[in-house]
């Protein structure tokens, strides 16, 4: 069943090296290889490598594939080389030389190549809705706690007042930016490499604006070699974005980790949604956060590790650029998760809204007493030494009541200046556009 | 002359470790730095906060520094902890207590990050404007050598008919969308954090969208803590842009090397750009190809070096993200470097044409015979059986003549489609925008 | 079956996120837990927390499901957490309470500990045995071609005469210092954290040297968190030695990949081991080679990933340390199937011994003929000029023979000196040592 | 003065790009250089290409050179290409025709690879002396600290007593370990290169073990070929030696940042060793920690940058190899420097040894009761229950006395085989056998 078979059959072993664990993540390309299929075919048919009746043959086989995706029935044959070797394989059995015709025009390489454009602009989307769900969570929490004080630190020390308003916020305002980030590599991943071959075009009369539109891309690669070359390019880029969302989820993780420690107890969860011990009932040990981290910081290591197997090599495909997938995809599996689980755990959270008033947080308002004094007209300098002195002296006394209302800080959160740049950068994805035109390609 | 000094001195030991190497980078954010603290003060006055008096004093000595700095007679003082201590200095030294104002409702930490912003955002400009050059030359090649074949290779085997029209036109192509890249950078950086103070806000009544239309950014960060949070965050987003162009170059550069082997021998350079040997008058290292495809290694280890430096770090500033600026500034500088040496050799660069006749690429043209075969009513499989059968039989005659028309293929490079998605993703880069806005701040 | 479980249920969604692909890798785990949980109980009946007849009971036991284990019986049930608790439940339903006290001075973090120490131990010994036998193949290699010459390339232009002997004997070599950077590892993950409890140790009068004899490591981790502190340190430092082999390796893959293409053309295999076109004979593709360079980049960033994971990770055991089975564990596998691979193929590698007479390589040889004028009496630099004259006139003629006879060059490349530094590299690993007692302590 | 020189001279702006900061490191090469000298033309006049006077001639002012170099008198001329040519340059005025003779049987390439590997074995032991310095305070302050109890952490959360003993003890035994990785680089950086040419060896009957045994190398890079491919490797195996230190002392510092905050306030320095505010003055930043923490946490990142550097580059000597110096050389100041402050801090650390005794850290001692009862005879699972009541019910009393007295416990610190461990592992270091070696050369 190997489709590049040649006479003398190359040894078992060194075919069980280099299909690899290809087939464990080509279920996941299984509908994307289908809308690819159609698209070419369609194509092909209107340049003439493909009678009406053919085209019409074999877009309903597909139509049919693509149902038992869909319905969840579809499996992974045992002897085949690849997702494409079976589908190609499953047209042929019903439609004899006719489903072959569906290679002309197209490599193994731009096959592939669509695949992955097609399920990587799928994962954004799912990444981009799976981020505003947390997002929402973060701003309604942002303004749940607006009132409650907790210490704001500079070199792990206590330095000026904070507040769950803020913490919250900042970490959903981070969201923001990195779906900023995520966007870059949504503008690459929604580009058609068909019709590139295996990256140096044919001789085919190839029309590949058309495929460009039925797939509802945005644009096309238009140099054919460029097109090949997006190979690894486009998973970094998506890797990118992903390291984005995923350090901002490590960062507030370790906060939370840290926060729920016997130390700073600012925070906590159930008891279900921890591990603990019966002898040590305040030990909650922030599990999920942890992994959260852990996942996370793997993830921000990926476009280091898609650099280091790409790096050095010159135009044109290698095989090893296969190995990207397991690369990028239990990463998208991963990050899907950690959102999740990050929003999950925030519907549970329970916050200690006294913890501000401990003694040692005092000095936390000596700042807020000197600027008490410069805006009621003491020179800065003299409120300052007064206060230094107060402190020296034991005799400061914190009012804890903090008047910041300047935009962003505690008494102005600018939540919905934040929600509104969080709704601008979800329209510049254009997802509707191209779901309508897979949907009409598939049906 | 340390602004936080204490009674007790600290020891020279531990100062001079943790001042490292920032004085040599400090001069890069100098002018910066200045218009920082025009924005600041020209806002201090209209909160009431500084005098139209004390406010123009201020204006006059920054404006006039400022000009040192354009001419190019500034310089760092021997004693001085930071530029911005050198800067409140000299005002200091020429307005007496009114130059101590301009601290007034600002920290340390946000007038660094102010700097670091309009220092990045400076920077992409000129990286911007690089590449664009570059990319002029890649397409100008690309044309110009549209019909000059090469083989194309896959797993580094000869594989299918190129051109260097097609191979400079790729890269011209990824540059547009490393610009991308880069451009999600240019909106993070883009973006106010002045008025954050050491990341909790402040009870002074800042104006905080004064400071963001006066620096010209295209938004402020909302939220104080996320402000502080953007540093790092900022500066591995840049990085990441940074890898992108850094990646295509470098892959270019392996290219050139390759091609400049004898045993490919495609392309040279003249003398005086190589280096060579009286007795080996064929070696001509191309040193600049290598050193850049080496520079460009290292940017493209940058961003997990940020991520390294920045891991599991809570939330609030931390002192080693001072280091952030050894890690990024040298390598700006690096990659203007790399992008105007590599123009610049590539306007000496001499194409062999003829390369391509040699008997060991006969076989590139195989797949154009089948096809042209097919295209002429031969099924495919008994075209593809006859050619294999002269091959085989040593009778196969290539008929070097390629006839690839499609989009982005051998005869029809779609160098202006190409140009105009550089020059849309140019036009979403509005510099002119805050350009502007210095210019009118600084006069 | 959580052993940890309270009694309120923690969510299955909880649960199947923190639990993860854990018990995937779990199963290399197995015998090696059984060695600890028979030295631990041997130790524990020493101090008096078990008798005679307890400890024989569960020794029975124990070798029971070793010997299952070693016959490829043993699977891994469907509900449990983890091997651990999988090995205790098994003990429990066979001898009741007494099962439970193999717990007794032990935690679930030195008993994960020890597992993982026993594990990477015995993987070490897989991974030299099989860079031993590659090693052999390159040195064979080596001798056999030592005299077919090849050019030596610097700055990928052809320089001096090399040869396939110096080009497989330095692979050779290198794999020597490899398993020095290996042996390193070895050292480290040879010492006994067992005892050591959650890291800080336990009031029970524990013999931690008895146990360290009976598993038969080189010492114990003295300090009870440094022990667990070694966690992380003990995969990163395996994971640099496995590095530096998959450099090694990734390497002479792209040399091999290179040389195998049509312009150099040094090399080739049998069709079999290669995949290929009936329409392009002379394409051949080196996918093993391609997969085993990619392969290799993976293990050299594996000690990046693992940086990344645990960096600024303040003291003591945190959950995430549970995902580095997943970074270490199929990095592992990838060594020892790209170690055989490379191997096997070199075991039907063709020479072209011929390439080297092609024209294009006549100036490899005038250095050769300057030292032999100089050798002879005439000055250098006058020997210099006249070589140069001659060749830029055209009138070079290359005498082909060269003769480099000092140590380490292509007439005397000290194969058996390479091959007495590999035994005694492997003379520095003590496998023999712990063999002994592991066998002992299982039978 | 360039040695390479052609007839054309190469452009200025060739040469500015290609020179690069190579000088600014070449410093640090000087003495090295002159030692390779030293030995090289001692063995040039053994095979006779050197008569004894010349090699007389050579060595008296390659001697006096080097007493500059030590007197600290040596300094880099303006308009030399690198240290090697000012060297063959200052020879060749006072000796005339028979300075140049040094270069015979020698290329750039060895003479660099040799000057390295002497420099980077004496930075080798530069950082080993650091380490120990280190090493002996951590090991008094475990030994001075050792009944100062302190909580235990696992997942951040207060689980076990542990101690300041314990504490400093562990990160003293893994520097231990980060020495035995820094052995394996070492026994790499210790072996001699020279006479390696340009990697392929030469005509001249070289006698490479005479420059081995002058220069004190352990051994020689037997094949030429790995000699060169030792270039990037070497700096590699060195960088992960000093990222396992780095990794160590990074950790140690994010512990010390941790401890000193408010919300643990276990340790603090005094105020001449921190930064602060008048108006807070319970703020003490630890900068120097966050410092050293940021610093080596690049050095963590320097493997991975010299990987991407090196990655996928065939056999034989690439320019960019030269970038190594720029990566290497200020990781090496960094990690000394960091060291060096590590251990001045440790000079004046203040312990706080009451903190142990708050009420939040009762539970620490509930697994000390159960063991108690345990071991007076009360089954394990009354006990567990007995305790748990206590617990739940508010009725807990913690003894805070714990009876850690196993091996590696609290109260069994084991400091003495620590120590022993590190006088083994210095011992391996065989630094005088090559300081006197070098010593006799230079005298």
């Amino acid at each position: 069943m190997k489709l590049w078979k040649k006479d003398i059959e190359s040894s078992a072993k060194v075919e069980q090296f280099t299909v690899g664990r290809d087939l464990e993540f080509d279920i996941f390309l299984a509908p994307f290889d289908v809308q690819g299929s159609l698209a070419h075919t369609a194509m092909l048919e209107s340049i003439g490598l493909l009678t009406a009746e053919e085209k019409e043959a074999i877009h309903t086989e597909l139509k049919a594939i693509y149902r038992t995706m869909e319905s969840g029935e579809f499996e992974m044959m045992e002897d085949v080389e690849d997702i494409h070797s079976q589908i190609e394989f499953m047209l042929t059995e019903k439609l004899g030389d006719v489903g072959k015709k569906i290679h002309s025009g197209r490599s193994r390489n731009d096959q592939v190549l669509v695949d992955l454009k097609l399920f990587m602009r799928s994962e954004v989307k799912e990444i981009v809705e799976g981020t505003k769900v947390l997002f929402d969570r973060m701003t309604a929490l942002s303004e749940e706690y607006k009132s409650v004080l907790i210490p704001g630190y500079t070199h792990m020390q206590v330095a000026m007042p904070s507040s769950f308003g803020l913490w919250f916020g900042a970490y959903a305002e981070g969201l923001v930016d990195d779906l900023n980030a995520l966007h870059s590599a949504y503008q690459m991943v929604n580009k058609n490499p068909l019709g590139s071959g295996a990256g140096f075009g044919s001789s085919f009369p190839l029309n590949r604006q058309l495929t460009t539109n039925l797939l509802g891309f945005e644009a096309m690669h238009h140099n054919v070699v460029y097109a090949m070359m997006s190979r690894g390019k486009a998973e970094k880029q998506l890797a990118s974005g992903m390291a984005s969302i995923a350090a901002t989820l490590g960062k507030f993780s370790m906060d939370v980790c840290l926060y729920m420690g016997q130390d700073f107890g600012f925070l906590t969860f159930p008891d279900e949604l921890t591990t603990g011990s019966s002898i040590m009932p305040h030990k909650k040990n922030p599990d999920v956060f942890e992994l959260i981290r852990g996942k996370c910081n793997r993830i921000v290591a990926l476009p280091n590790d898609i650099a280091m197997l790409t790096a050095n090599l010159p135009v044109g495909y290698h095989r090893e650029m296969q190995l990207l997938k397991e690369l990028l995809f239990p990463a998208l599996e991963d990050l899907k998760a950690c959102l999740e689980m990050a929003e999950y755990m925030l519907q549970h959270i329970k916050i200690n809204a006294s913890k501000i008033d401990q003694d040692k947080y005092n000095y936390l308002f000596t700042v807020e007493e000197v600027n008490r004094q410069v805006l009621s007209g003491v020179p800065f300098r003299e409120a300052y030494i007064q206060v230094g002195k107060d402190v020296n002296a034991g005799e400061f006394k914190a009012d804890r009541k903090v008047n910041h209302n300047h935009e962003g800080s505690i008494g102005n959160l600018m939540t919905d200046a934040i929600r509104a740049s969080m709704d601008r950068q979800l329209n510049s994805f254009n997802f509707d556009y191209w779901e309508k035109r897979i949907e009409k390609l598939v049906n």
